[in-house]
């Protein structure tokens, strides 16, 4: 039975000592096993997972085999359990955590800082420079340590925000991604409204910017992509212009929607040479570019039209400066229905087929989220 | 006799109506013509101008024909006077100002903004929205706008800073280049001491971003190029370790020197697609890249590493912020010995000489100064 | 007939060479009296306008008749034109003017920094060290050049904003109230989402501030006041809870919301020593205060308190760093209805009962509203 | 034997598992016992201590008898060690540190936060909001945890700085100190170089704001106190004009002192009514007042003269945004002499005398230091 020393529980969640969780094997093999129920330390919670989305980047961990495949540096990691959007109920308070309470519904963020180092101590802890090292305190659950694909995980209490009543356990994973969003925005200094905002690439982390920035009041929001559907839901989420580049310039029109000076921010969520390039040319004098998503490899940029400009580029992972709450605090107060990029819901037993839907885009499918609850772990919600 | 309505002249000066100036031709071509004295308008100076240095970016305009060539998208300019790193004494004031008087001694930044643009109305000046649009108000002396080589120029008093009695003609012209550097440093962040610098380039700028670096305290502070003798110069002003990239991997040294995380900041001076992969490779995660050079063609980058690593990068043109009176006070200050990167004078008549000094670096050159004080008009004040 | 050189006129509005104008006579004196219609400048329109809002400030003006009552150190002003809270519609550019056209409706901001001392080029126009010199290019229209108490007025183009079709005229008046609120804001921070906000005072200021911070995402916006009827109005803007403090001990009711700690961010838009005293008691550790209103006089604060908690506290007048334009952007965006703040309309010519109606909060005026279009010059359109 | 579990201890330092200690009893008692040599945990490091400088805080909390009476809202606190200004050696690594070293010499900054409330995850550790709460991980060492007058004390590493071997102890406890007008610098902006600054008061925190303000290039400094030769030693450590307010007033010296405008920056250690008015009208519009000292009692200030000339108001405590690194980089590189306000030095055994000197500035005693070294314990270094 499950009752670490120093550890205050559930009465009503009955946590089991060995959960079911998904485990990397060889590249592109994921079991689901049991495994040990983990246990929350000193300002930490032990989350039972109710929900959790799934993102690109689990995509290239499962592919890889390993966190290493993307973040560079690490082991190749058997046995890790990926899955970093997640949502659930704390079920159980390390030693002397009064700051949330059992049965409290919870979304999350992926990083909690070491807090120890010099990146940490500026309040930039996805910067943490011990990113990697769980010894030193360091978690980015998904990433570095273990994840949401499983019934239990064990979060630090920074990284938790509180759900409302309102919000259900789908629309709650999807504040990792706003939260992203946010943080983009947030770097390129926040104060958008009324300020001309470019997003390059209509993925989960673009339309949630596009909601983001809109709610935010920038104004014109304008979003480029391919994929007439999703430019559509651009349109929804507050996009006062779209723009698919098989059909238009988005240089050209870009310029044409701003007096022909170029957009004050650009975030850049594609990640091709080419979009990188436009998010150059669609800058205007002193504008500002976030990078949130990047190319496997090297690109060739205009660096000549960037220096000449003074503009400066941001690139980001995740989602820092607590930008996941202020995130929520937009979504809790149903600024933007963040729910219309959730397209598909399956169980936890069957990450498997959700996976396969994420990553074919089967039946256009946009964000794709897996249900942990017990009750469902048997019975796939979307039929196959 | 020069004498326009609403300026107050110097009573010691004789300001002719015709000055002597150098100006555009066609490519590679300049003449020292007789041209109207400029006349100072609302919040504007006429300076005498006493001593002028030479930057290549003069070089480039001179070579492209016009200042278009560097700048992108101004019409080809004959008649241009270049030179923007210049200083001299206030010779006469335009209506209403108070803010200088006759007599004083002074150096210039290149850029006065519009003033009526969202940029400059965010105080940044350097990315005006009118840039290189006199009737808006635009002015950048020697780039779109009548610079120094020439016996008087009109500056915005924006523009100037005081030169101490203590400091020289020549050592005045260089506080715009360390106005550059000092820009760099400043929206890198400013808070330097104790933090670690790397200086990419012992051009001129980079000199100084080490010296202006060091003098706020930055610790250690690395300078990487290929010359010793300039390394050796980079040393004496304050560098605690120099690269030669030739003998030394450059971003093996930084990451040695800073326990293996990597730079703080990074200030490229060298422009080349080798430096600046370097400069992405030798920042720590959350560092920052200022781009104060750049190529003349697009170059092929390490984006990944950079997106992954939440690096930002910041590219600079000229002297923003007003850091060139922050430059001016800490060379006031005796904080650091500028005149080590300067290597040769001549006479304004002998411009062509300091020119090709510059360009083919004769006798190991860095910064050639001319001197444009009528007593020494025609002798060069170095042999040839 | 006017017809200045340089000037671009509006072939629709017939512009007399002398307009009606309210002046200032001895103190609590004001005229309405023939003026000639200015003349735009360099970089300026000319404006006629359409409404104007009263503001406490403008009663002050009058009362000590000449803005150096409130303002400090200017000389005592007769044939003064008050007034600051305007909009209108172009109706001549001044030379070289293309930023706005013939014809378009604007609504304003009070301050145009010169544009040549320190601050401004810092972008902290609303603190320009040339305050209250209009021949270095200073103008605050209403305070220290004339204002919009009058059938035109000339602005600088940086203090303009679009007024969108959809935005009434007496609603673009409230920009400018909504702008000083964004000020606030903006000067805290900006990134409120998800933030706890106090706003002391329900007056103009104050109940756009609960408007703003709740479009922006604060979470909680507390209101506290001692007029029930204003902090409905409050509650309607979007304050999730609001205080009578003479029900209830608003510091105790601030902290119990807060989980004890206190409150991120005040707003003081009361003046008074009781309130700015409950500020400091209110803001939590590392809190941020702004001071949008102040007494006449010295007041006895716990500075202890503040300094122990390192409570930053920012002084405010006016609406710098362009929140005015990013207020204009949400109320264009309908994020909320800034009208509920406007209780009366009258014509120009009715300006002495308007001022009336705001001074003694007659019927509870909030936002008096004069129209001023040639018109309506003859009949109030509230009922005396 | 001092061998706790999970620490790594010096080989060549003989830690006892009693140590002496300096222990609060009632107001004004303050006994030498002996206290268990505190154990390191994870993160943390024990220091073995060689020298601590007396403050005036510590008189505050050993007349009050506990830190409550100057923190307020803590516990009388009987049995407390005080003591925040030391330096010491490495003498044990708790669990996984291997930022440092063992025999590393090092100084220190008070403030360590939680690392998991909302200010702590902002960079903000001086203002965490579980200031006093050691369960939640929060330490400030001689304030709320025990301090420096012992033999040992337990640091988290994120508040140790290295001290080079070309610095004495007695000059690294001074590291603490400047600090503290480091972080004063910091919060006002940092780009000081070329800005006029006014230090107010010249005890110590006072006199090192004068040097670190001249170290990063302030222009003009100026100092203002009561006592001629403390302000000499403001000269000495860089002040350009020094006032004494018996003889001048000090506002109007500051206004001549800038062309009429006021101070760009002022920061006040003098914590009265009258000085705290003189920072008010002292600050040009737009300028920025820190205030590093605080009276007891709430004072009556100029508001008004605040909020309409827009003056920012910074309240501190301490030395966060890690400013103590950046102070030790420049005092390390000799920037400025902090040494010239250490006056006297006892052992330890004699700490009451040091105190006494320091409360009663016998022999004009500034800064008064107390090695801890054992070799030194039963010997005053000072006679008496």
């Amino acid at each position: 039975m499950y009752d670490p020393a120093g550890v205050t529980m559930s009465p009503e969640i009955s946590i089991p000592t060995q959960m079911k969780a998904w485990v990397l094997g060889d590249p592109d093999e994921l079991f689901l096993r049991d495994k040990p129920t983990p246990v929350p330390g000193r300002a930490e919670v032990l989350v039972r997972i109710d929900a959790v989305a799934i993102c690109a980047t689990d995509l290239e961990i499962i592919h890889g085999g390993s966190p290493a495949s993307i973040l560079g540096g690490l082991p190749f990691n058997k046995n890790f359990t990926p899955g970093h959007e997640y949502m659930g109920t704390v079920a159980a308070l390390g030693p002397d955590v009064d700051e949330f309470a059992i049965g409290e519904r919870v979304s999350v963020e992926i990083h909690a800082g070491c807090g120890q180092c010099k990146r940490c101590r500026q309040g930039m802890y996805t910067s943490c420079l011990n990113y990697g090292k769980p010894d030193k305190g360091h978690r980015a659950n998904g990433f570095t340590t273990d994840g949401g694909f499983a019934e239990y995980a064990v979060n630090h209490i920074n990284t938790l925000a509180r759900v409302p009543d309102t919000m259900s356990d789908a629309e709650a994973t999807l504040v990792v991604t706003a939260g992203t969003s946010m943080y983009g925005l947030t770097e390129l200094g926040g104060l958008v409204a009324g300020e001309s905002v470019v997003v390059i690439g209509p993925g989960p982390i673009g339309l949630l910017a596009v909601a983001v920035a809109k709610a935010l009041g920038a104004s014109p929001v304008i979003l480029t992509g391919t994929r007439n559907k999703r430019l559509e839901i651009g349109r929804e989420l507050g996009a006062d212009r779209v723009v698919n580049i098989s059909d238009e310039n988005a240089v050209d029109v870009v310029r044409q929607l701003t007096g022909g000076i170029g957009a004050d921010y650009v975030i850049e969520c594609a990640g091709t040479e080419a979009t990188v390039n436009q998010a150059i040319h669609m800058a205007n004098r002193g504008g500002k570019i976030c990078l949130a998503a990047f190319p496997h490899d090297p690109v060739t940029i205009d660096l000549p039209h960037l220096v000449k400009n003074n503009i400066y580029v941001y690139g980001i992972r995740g989602e820092g400066r607590s930008a996941t709450r202020r995130a929520m605090a937009l979504m809790a107060e149903k600024r933007f229905d963040a729910t219309k990029i959730h397209t598909h819901t399956f169980a936890l037993a069957d990450l498997l087929i959700a996976l396969r839907y994420a990553r074919d885009r089967v039946d256009d499918a946009i964000k794709v989220v897996v249900t942990t609850r017990a009750a469902s772990m048997l019975k796939g919600v979307a039929a196959e």
